[in-house]
């Protein structure tokens, strides 16, 4: 854990370190996802077959290459009780929430004539990839789903690895929930290059997203452009902006849910007051010992957490807080409204000491696929538009081309591109 | 140029052939990138130099790095009186269209008491690439310029090539007119590596769009994810749907005005009328021959032009479109509103015999920046959104995190987070 003052002499240095730390796998994964999307390419589900029986142990032609309806549906209808009713309040205010943001069309005649618009439409189909093991959680798939569903993609199909066979059934009760249409046992690179390019057993897709290790990361970014896929995605952060009167067991154990996710997680506290940050730090030793995850936590917090004392909470705190754009800002503190006015770069923010970070992870309704690694300068989180398109529309009759016809043909002589003149001239007539 | 017909017995393997082919350059160009962008980021300044002499015969110290305002105004300055009172018509009406899709924010609270929204900022800073030579157009410049600005971009940064020191008068002209801050004079994927990571004399962006050849294309998709770019674009392609009532010179002189831009770019037209098909055949030989660009066109038409004839303009013809999701779609027909319900998958659409594609290139108002290679089933043309990112927020009190909390705390624990559970524990105490 790194302890930085702003009054330090090295502080801009030690600063300037975290900002540039992208704390990403070095593993140079690029060669071997070419290859395999070339394999998949090539042979289709031959090359599926195969290679889903070297990674993952599982056998596609004998033990199966989906999970049907009604193994989702079952595995829905096995949940208790509590848990169904809490997926239940999940799914429905995550819909809200992206039904709120679908974006409106645009139609209307300007001053010229001119009708000019915008409309749009959802992509035919979309993949989602859901990992396999410890980081298949119902609540990604939920919010990976839900904004296809509502964005108006009438095919969304999951793939997932089941290595040996092993199914989540927490995974497929999510599946059924959102109303996924097929569900393949696949996993891996492979299975985004199958997603992209299409089989002869599974029909390509338009876009894909979701979250997946370093080869299926690179596999997403390789095939950007022949499909739409989300944001790349590197190691979740935690930033708590917090003055002295929050509660440090509140604060230490929102610092530890980011760093229990990953050893490569990163948890910082910026705060304007030495004591109260002494007391966090010894607050998240305490908590940290109790959990169940408590080597990956402990590993995040000594590895990359940081806190920050500042001199001014707010001018300087948040200043700071725009260089570190983190995916996810907690503004513990009694004016949030003030810091959230100056603050220009974050994925979500969590206003006030009430609104912990988890509860934007499950239940508030945004979504929790959002920009990690500095990427919230210039990306969103996860919505109904990365499920979306929109399609620009112009109509002119004699009058409007006769109007704003000529300044095209200008144009188009000194560009030296003379059909396009010519065919605005044709029309002027 | 191909002739295709829905009755013929191969038709659907031709079409499916012709969706298929992607028409973009195998040229290998990954490594040499990787190498430019590896040097760039080592050694910075020095790299830039180096390859700016290699490449465009430019000596950056010698000759200079940068264009000044002054020079843009004074190129702005000498324009004739009506290209400028062109370029500036241009400008308006693109500023007006992305003014026009500028997204609102939200901020609301629902039933449980929840305060949800989301709030959109401009990036910080965006580098545009401008092509030198027959590729600098002044119209590329205003359609990625202004909705940068629009946005609220305040650092605004065009790269481009000055070979052997020759500037391009119309492209600085444009620059001044859009607003832009800065003007580089490097190109290739030295200059997408210095916008990405930034070196002594130029600062780092946050967004880079533009047009460029396959070095700075495959530089820009190398680079996605340290900066957001916007799509990879492939060649241009226009597809008409016509009945036998247009003038086959209209429409011939439309086919054209996208085949004289590349000898890779694609025209389409699908009519449900042979003869009229053949007469505009004929049309487009004896219009291309009077073309400057005549070289370029008729390649392009040769090589990539197609024709096919339909029994049915609107179910067929339109169904045929969908699956071209073709980057411009011209409907020169009656009642283009029919055939405009029907079309799912097109960059933009010109309704009625009066649109002309070259319009929209220029003057309409929307951007010509446009999805090709059928990425428009997944991707739309570059706007304001290219240059903005979301912020969601998410507000609680004691009483709404009673509402929403339990639900979280149950969600954590069967995904074993302890620590996310815990931290929403603690607050409903």
């Amino acid at each position: 854990m790194d302890w930085l003052k702003t009054t330090d002499p090295d502080f801009e240095r030690r600063f300037a370190r975290i900002v540039d730390d992208r704390r990403e796998s070095d593993e140079d994964v690029a060669h071997v996802v070419r290859d395999i999307i070339a394999k998949v390419r090539a042979e289709g589900d031959a090359a599926l077959s195969r290679l889903t029986d070297r990674y993952d142990h599982h056998d596609l032609d004998k033990d199966g290459w989906r999970i049907d309806a009604e193994a989702c549906k079952a595995a829905f209808d096995a949940l208790a009780p509590d848990l169904r009713a809490a997926l239940e309040l999940a799914a429905s205010r995550i819909r809200a929430y992206h039904e709120a943001q679908l974006p409106a069309d645009r139609d209307y005649t300007d001053d010229a004539g001119v009708r000019l618009g915008a409309r749009w439409t959802a992509v035919d189909a979309a993949g989602l990839y859901v990992p396999g093991g410890r980081a298949a959680y119902p609540s990604s798939l939920l919010m990976n789903a839900i904004p296809a569903k509502v964005a108006g993609v009438e095919r969304l199909v999951v793939t997932t690895p089941t290595p040996r066979g092993q199914m989540n059934e927490l995974v497929l009760a999510a599946a059924h929930l959102a109303g996924v249409d097929e569900v393949w046992r696949i996993g891996g690179a492979q299975a985004v290059a199958a997603l992209a390019y299409g089989t002869d057993t599974i029909e390509r897709v338009d876009v894909i997203t979701g979250p997946g290790n370093a080869f299926v990361a690179e596999a997403k970014r390789q095939l950007f452009g022949v499909v739409g896929i989300d944001m790349v995605a590197g190691p979740s952060e935690i930033l708590v902006i917090s003055d002295k009167k929050s509660d440090p067991d509140w604060i230490a154990v929102d610092l530890l849910s980011q760093a229990e996710h990953d050893p490569t997680s990163q948890s910082i506290l910026i705060t304007d007051d030495a004591v109260f940050a002494a007391e966090v730090e010894d607050a998240v030793d305490v908590a940290c010992a109790q959990l169940s995850t408590k080597t990956t936590a402990r590993a995040s917090w000594d590895d990359y957490g940081v806190i920050i004392v500042v001199e001014d909470l707010l001018e300087q705190g948040v200043a700071l807080a725009n260089r570190l754009a983190a995916e996810h800002v907690e503004l513990a503190v009694d004016d949030p409204e003030a810091f959230f006015a100056k603050l220009r770069h974050a994925g979500s923010v969590f206003l006030g000491r009430h609104t912990p970070e988890a509860v934007g992870d499950y239940v508030a309704g945004p979504n929790h696929v959002l920009p990690t690694g500095r990427r919230a300068r210039f990306s969103s989180g996860l919505s109904v538009l990365d499920f979306m398109k929109r399609t620009s529309f112009i109509a002119l009759d004699k009058a409007s081309i006769a109007a704003i016809g000529p300044a095209a043909v200008a144009m188009a002589e000194v560009e030296g591109l003379p059909a396009h003149a010519k065919s605005v001239q044709v029309r002027l007539k």
